[in-house]
């Protein structure tokens, strides 16, 4: 349920009602829009009457069920407005939103060693990425592959994030390695895999940095935002919703396929910020430009795509792997939809 | 296999090689290029040497096997150059092609009645689209549904059609009405539920009217393929491939799952022209403008959307249809990505 | 809806019924059952009301509304009777039904000569087969690949039916066909490509022999029967339906995914009877064995197996397909457990 | 790569063969077969060559590579014998293999609390279970419902073992919990979601209690035997491979597809026991029943079945959970099936 608090509502009648609802047992949660205040409210409403709630202060203009399984990532939680998930990386603020220009995370599959990771860094951030992707655990299909340099590949990350001053987004597979990844990234990565890992949901939701939720290889849409509800229930707000390609009956050109009507679904339906990962959502580096500019005129918030200097020697992925110099191109073709949207940032960062 | 000419090779040359060619039992098909002349030869090829084949004439530059299982719609069989496919209209000849305007065809699912399909066919064709769309035999789940008025909503396509000057496409669902469908349509439609029905594919090659290839719910890229191979096979090479949504595991939101990476798949697969269909890729008219601008961006060369006066009261399929004055305004936002892309006619056609 | 009638109505009284409800612009079918006869009614009966309706008579029991899309297929449409189809064939008459020992249909995926195909029905009706399938035509999804042999292979069907006793079974792709089809056939088979071709289903529905529906690639369930719906909504109420695998996300080992949840599922959603094809399920001659035996155990009426004298050398189909000698073997794995479900024929028929 | 020992060959060149592939790099695992013995090897093998390490003992029978990306799980590694699993319960060692009676797990989804727990313990004990199953640690898709009672519940579950003799399955879904889950369960399963938690899968292999692997819901055969690689890879050889029904992309009846042609197709790939979960594989009590008899017929190692007292107060899938009664009887169908097939143990264990 959301109470929606007329505009001008004072604060301390905003905290009053707080501080009643919580004697109802509910989990009441203060929301503040632009223009208005809303307090969301989880817990057993289903014999709470909305008129008799309403009469509670006059301040108060609806009261509203949320109808939907998903609650605290609903659209009408936020009585329609959408989040903007504010990320702090050593060059600054970046923001992540419908109403923000689009931003590109970049960078290899895995972390391979200092020089590659350094070198690709400054490749992305001089082509305008504002944040490096790079594995130090990696999910593999077979316990013979290379699992990922683990902890020290994440000394590398910080390397490189030092270096080039992006942020840095990288993969938890596992709930007894979350500090040591939280303390290393500026975002931390919640993969495929692991989107119906509720331990690990849990615990990355009751830690401070912001999370991106990979969608599931056959995981529904619904599926995916009680995903991310787990994570918001657990107290962290700040959740990214990435698509990376869904499993169907043809995988022979293709990888996956990526699904981009997620993008206009996911509008109407969440207040959360949106990726695209075309290179997992193809996994061939030749299809990766095509889908990259149809996710940004379809509407996408953010772009995540794959770069290494040498795909061809790339420990893993390297197929759909993009070189940096097709990366700088990409982000000039790129530029010109989002310029077209109005989603491209004005004047692109220098390293 | 294909045998390319070098550049200048002598008309008789090459007819003559033809015969030659025929003689060995093999159908040569005499592709004129741009720059080159291929001679494509399908049959039974596994025997023949390729190194022999190039010493039957000095005009011949190379002889390359087409590995793929289609011959005819490979990229390989017109040498890497992509199809122009003319169509005539009333108001003269439309094509569809990689480098051509994207065309836009656009109308309700099913003719009701004349004034509807007329006042659609003066608003789409006002707004920029070249062909109408509209089904008068009509594939429906339910025998209790409405079937479609059948040859009587032909003769309506055609008053629509002297009205507005727009080309019409139609679907034929029985070889039996193959004949009266294709006298009054510019462009015949085979739908996704017979993309596999080979009898009709057959016979759709062997006339002479252009033939719209929906894909199958859960055909591969191949099986689609294949199903082109087909109509060219039987002799018709003007087929434009038509994407319109594949099954999925999930249907909550959308009706389908609207596969736009098969645009840079099929680019590099075939010469054939490529058309999304957004209206039935998703089901959902909200979700139409998204797509269709991702279409764009990722190099669609035509669209299909639905269209309808009244989508509440449509026959069929309304929640999918946008009116008139919402397809204007799609068209307003098309034009700025297909201008980014460079992909839009100059000045629209005044009717 | 549906008017069951008390036991013992009189045929007058039904008969006297049946034209009070096609003066309502209705269209009544009788239904004789075990014990009581039932009036199914299809039409617009949305403002009917039963009270009203069950007054029209005494020896109305009730009046049910059957809420499924649904309507003659469904089992509440029999009063939950299943259906018993009785088919001739030469040898006599064989029946398709819950309470009816299992039939067995076998023989090669298509008619390659008169001896392979007189030969394998020999040998599978020495086995325990009642009915010889064969391809005359073919659905091939390659136009280069063999497409069967055609109206000269019904005629050698005709010769393997005169020889054996056997039934036939075999596939009708085209409406133009249906005739000639129909006239070879003892049952005629719409595959899974044509399931919702709905022209060829208006068709085999408005001719007299029995019909067996294939369930296409990716039809749900509630599709498969709305294409029943259509055979007898057509007027032919014979329709047998059977799973043959569905598309899935897993082609690697199995090509397709046999569903043998349809089993219980169909039967209490539907009267018509149960064929499984395990050869087209898997798709792989050494799977065929273990999932014919879990359909008996399922509960399926029917099986229909692909045999072949020499499966290497087949035309179509080989590798699914077993050798006369490996389904003795099977039939006499079946019998074992098609004994211990009390749905094997005492004793099997001599040739 | 494996090496495959004469019979006879004594214990002591076998030892010395492994201590030189030792030296070699190599990490040789000792199989002890039926009749011969074998050395598994896996590692760095590409550059070996057979004939040269043939030559290392005249008790070498041969030497074979696995060609498949699974190594440890597969049949070949075995030599094509399948693996009997052992499980030590407070009633004595249960078999789980080709060769034995099929194992019967039941039991609710969740340990709801003592009595339950206890009263259905006795009821499935009585019916001729050997394991209970029952969730402590529960993946259920909304954060709101209810997550199972934990560690309390690992108590209950131990009340149920003491009173009844049973062995316990319970599942595992953090490695954090491993220790006290492993403490409490004679098998330790992994879920469906977590089927590709690889942190959790070397976790479990590095513990001795054998494991349930279950199926991912759109895993494929080859990634599911990956996963099961991963936890023979960190040392533990016992695994039981649970199928419990794959997404597609028909959903309204049943909940998942129960896909049984893995029975076949897992037994020519691995020798690692099969289990079939009919309650999670259709998700309806009345479809449960056609099933398991379906998965004995197909030739399954062992079932796994929903029971709960109250099904309709169940606090966790309820609609596919049989009561005590139901499964009494079921228990005596499927010894009728169990017996045709000679995999039902004589004598029913008394409580």
């Amino acid at each position: 349920m959301i109470v929606v608090m007329k505009i001008g509502a004072p604060e301390a009648e905003v905290s009053r009602l707080g501080a009643e609802f919580e004697e109802l047992g509910l989990s009441p949660e203060k929301i503040v829009g632009k223009t208005k205040t809303v307090i969301g409210l989880v817990g057993d409403t289903v014999d709470l009457d909305a008129l008799q709630l309403q009469e509670m202060s006059p301040w108060i203009e609806q009261v509203l069920r949320v109808e939907k399984p998903y609650k605290r990532v609903s659209r009408e939680y936020r009585h329609g407005e959408a989040s903007e998930i504010a990320v702090s990386t050593p060059a600054g603020v970046v923001l992540f939103g419908e109403g923000c220009p689009i931003v590109t995370v970049a960078g290899p599959c895995s972390v391979e060693n200092e020089s590659m990771i350094v070198e690709t860094a400054h490749r992305v951030k001089a082509a305008g990425a504002k944040f490096l992707r790079g594995g130090a655990f990696k999910p593999r299909t077979s316990p013979y592959a290379f699992q990922g340099h683990g902890e020290s590949a994440l000394g590398l990350l910080d390397a490189a994030r030092q270096a080039t001053g992006l942020g840095i987004i990288t993969e938890v597979m596992d709930t007894a390695d979350l500090d040591i990844v939280a303390a290393a990234a500026d975002v931390v990565q919640v993969g495929a895999r692991n989107m119906q890992n509720f331990s690990l949901l849990k615990k990355v939701g009751a830690q401070d940095k912001p999370v991106l939720l990979k969608r599931g290889m056959s995981a529904t849409i619904e599926e995916w935002l009680m995903a991310a509800e787990y994570i918001l229930a657990a107290g962290n707000p700040n959740v990214i919703l990435c698509e990376r390609g869904i499993r169907t009956f043809d995988r022979q050109y293709a990888r996956n396929t990526l699904d981009l009507s997620v993008i206009p679904v996911l509008r109407s339906l969440t207040h959360l910020p949106i990726m695209i990962d075309p290179s997992h959502g193809t996994g061939k580096a030749e299809y990766v430009p095509a889908m990259a500019m149809a996710a940004i005129a379809a509407g996408t918030d953010s772009l995540m795509i794959e770069v290494h200097p040498n795909p061809a020697k790339a420990l893993s992925d390297g197929p759909q792997s993009l070189t940096p110099d097709r990366f700088d191109r990409l982000m000039q073709e790129l530029s010109v939809i989002g310029k077209a949207v109005d989603r491209w940032e004005a004047v692109p960062a220098l390293a």
